[in-house]
């Protein structure tokens, strides 16, 4: 018998090893918390759908399943709809992927769902993954639950540092590593903010070949740029080595959950044997509303839209930034998606500091939920998506008195020296050293 | 540099181990030829979803776009909308499931991913799981991507055989294998057609509590019964050791996706964060529509329509088996769900005769689909969900010259005894043997 004291889990020797890191992600964990009314949340990425023409989508979405309950309400194929495989290919020739075939695309439950098959695909537990530093937090979900381990890459304000990407391999090759792919954010970074510059796309592709390495480019943003046309994609360089991951979360709607791979047809093969095992298919009604969508509506104006409302929000994040941070705070100036990446004050831990923001009625996201070594305390993540302009200057006053007092704080302990309060805010800088922000000054030159 | 021949993959030698076991299942092999109009399937599971009221469901989920846009097309939790999880626990209850807290209920794309999570959460490599024989393909794949063992226990009209359970769990305890669960479907198995009876259903639950084993019990088509009552689920006797899969596409829309597991709180736990790191969360607008489903349309009243539907689809099959079927095949009678399990006369082998059916027109999934081991040469499963009674008669007597005609082919081969013939079909019985189908004659009496 087993024991069944409530406080105890019978089952707790009866979990696989992938099971036993599992924790709950620093944005899940502040779901409660962000949800108040009376807080401020720069916490969430939550697109802000309601700018969507919600009569027009739902008229349509209506009309799908009063004409053609019989596919839409059907189980379709593991690859997804073919209609809108060929749609997404019109998609992606926007940012010059102009070469994909509808054969080569796999619809996903969102491009989380994607990461989750590439990664199963391609990683037993050990296998090393290389990703900027700060990556994607659901991207590091996902590589935890494949046990494989991240070896983070420095970035700066333009992108993923070529030369630190080729020093990362070369240690990874002499430690005798499996290293399975290089995971990157090339568009407006979650959470830096930054977009890697052209001169090192090609740098990154020259790499990836000389290297032999497999790229996962991961590009939920690249259409949502403020100030010009959307850049060439990873992709668009090499149709053999990159693996683009493609969502309408943040074109259209998360709450449908539709993404997609695109993959060399020998990898599609994989992912489709892969997702038929994990979901069967892809829901068949969100699949052609998406089609449905970007057949009938006019989807590149409300891009449009978007990036406008995004844009002005953008602005009022930097511009009450600027007005309001106390000195010693750094932060990376997007020029597209939804997030900031803040640098507090040297000797300032922002995971410390989060209930005490709470407190004062704003959220944001620790920078350590970022990292898979536990650095990036001294970091944040800003989303600018969700509250209105006049929200965000209020949450930024609120976070610049919480800053200012924690700085009072922290000089208080200094003053008396107790020790405590460094050491765990790592205010030595000691994690900055080994896996660099994007706001920080040991940048690589190039 | 890598081989670009297109008919070499270049990353072979780049996969994870779980990668190379993975293959197209029976069923969706056949996708391709069953979609033509001239065959008729009795090969899919499509459920028939023309059947629902489609205007009147049209309606419901354009007005939850237009008037809940700022939700239904939104993220969501990755537990699933709290509403939506109340509603689950209502339809539970119909099977005996009295004491479910939404708090234990995480909804899943569809049951596949609700096994999926399990697997994932409790399955190491080389972990070993019991399943009847034969089995769900699905559930299958999954195993096989978990890289667990599957050891089929023998089932027969009555279902899963509780002495067959007891002797495989001691002989996996003489091997020292670790046992994670169970994996059975009670109700009107898939395929088999056979369901769970009562005292099996409570040897079962003793045999769980005195072995310590936790039981998955899938349930998608609990509530499809031709001729009595739901039966009480295994859940409803024992809240620790058994996890519960449910699925609204057998009981409204299948191209929803909308499933969900109930789990000890513990477990639910880790099902969450696994879910979180797969797909963050389900759809938000399929779930919104499965709870407004519940909450305004007589849904009750659309399950008794659908049950009534697969009846007169279910008495055809078996009249026209009856009538047609020459002597040797035998067959299960479902009295819910949706499949026939049959049993070729004695040397047939239904994979080595799925072309000829095809080029007869007709379609069905060989048995070996259904196993783990390679064995089931001699079943093959007929689904009468999806095709109108008149097709499912002429699909019989198709399929009925094609057995015939093998027989006639396989007594002239018999006569010449050239032996090939029965090595590869297994004539021998060699198959059955090792893992009793349900409509074999091994019975362990009980």
């Amino acid at each position: 018998m087993v024991p069944r004291h409530p406080r105890l889990d019978p089952l707790a020797d009866r979990y696989a090893a992938r099971t036993h890191g599992m924790k709950t992600s620093e944005i899940r964990a502040l779901f409660s918390v962000v949800s108040r009314p009376e807080v401020v949340s720069l916490a969430g990425g939550m697109p802000a759908v309601t700018a969507l023409p919600l009569d027009a989508v739902g008229s349509m979405i209506g009309e799908l399943v009063s004409g053609m309950g019989a596919q839409t309400l059907q189980y379709g194929s593991g690859q997804g709809d073919p209609r809108l495989r060929e749609r997404i290919c019109d998609v992606m020739a926007l940012e010059g992927i102009t070469d994909a075939s509808p054969s080569e695309v796999v619809v996903t439950v969102g491009s989380q769902q994607g990461l989750d098959l590439v990664t199963r695909v391609f990683c037993d537990p050990g296998d090393v993954i290389l990703a900027e530093g700060p990556s994607y937090v659901g991207a590091l979900g996902v590589f935890q639950a494949a046990e494989a381990r991240v070896r983070h890459v420095p970035m700066d304000d333009d992108g993923l540092i070529p030369e630190a990407l080729e020093q990362a391999l070369l240690e990874c090759r002499a430690n005798g590593d499996r290293v399975k792919f290089l995971y990157t954010v090339p568009n407006f970074h979650n959470p830096a903010g930054v977009t890697l510059s052209e001169p090192r796309r090609q740098a990154i592709v020259d790499i990836a070949d000389r290297y032999d390495l497999l790229v996962i480019e991961d590009n939920p943003y690249g259409l949502l740029g403020f100030d010009h046309e959307p850049m060439r994609a990873l992709r668009a360089r090499d149709d053999q080595r990159v693996i683009y991951l493609g969502s309408f979360s943040k074109t259209f709607s998360p709450g449908l959950r539709v993404g997609w791979v695109l993959a060399p047809l020998a990898v599609r093969e994989k992912l489709v044997l892969a997702t038929e095992a994990q979901v069967l298919c892809p829901p068949s009604l969100t699949q052609y509303a998406v089609a449905r969508y970007l057949d009938t509506q006019p989807w590149r104006e409300q891009i449009k839209l978007f990036t406008e409302l995004y844009r002005e929000r953008r602005d009022a994040t930097l511009e009450s930034l600027d007005a309001l941070m106390p000195p010693g705070t750094t932060w990376t100036r997007p020029d597209g998606g939804f997030y900031v990446w803040l640098k507090l004050p040297h000797g300032l831990d922002s995971k410390l500091m989060q209930p005490r923001a709470v407190g004062a009625h704003v959220a944001y996201v620790p920078g350590i939920g970022f990292y898979a070594d536990g650095s990036g305390r001294e970091y944040m993540r800003l989303s600018y998506c969700y509250p209105e302009p006049d929200q965000i200057r209020e949450g930024v006053r609120r976070l610049a008195r919480v800053i200012e007092a924690e700085l009072d704080l922290h000089s208080t302990f200094d003053a008396v020296d107790t020790g405590t309060f460094r050491a765990v805010g790592r205010s030595d800088g000691s994690a900055a050293r080994t896996v660099v922000g994007p706001a920080n000054s040991d940048r690589i030159e190039d």
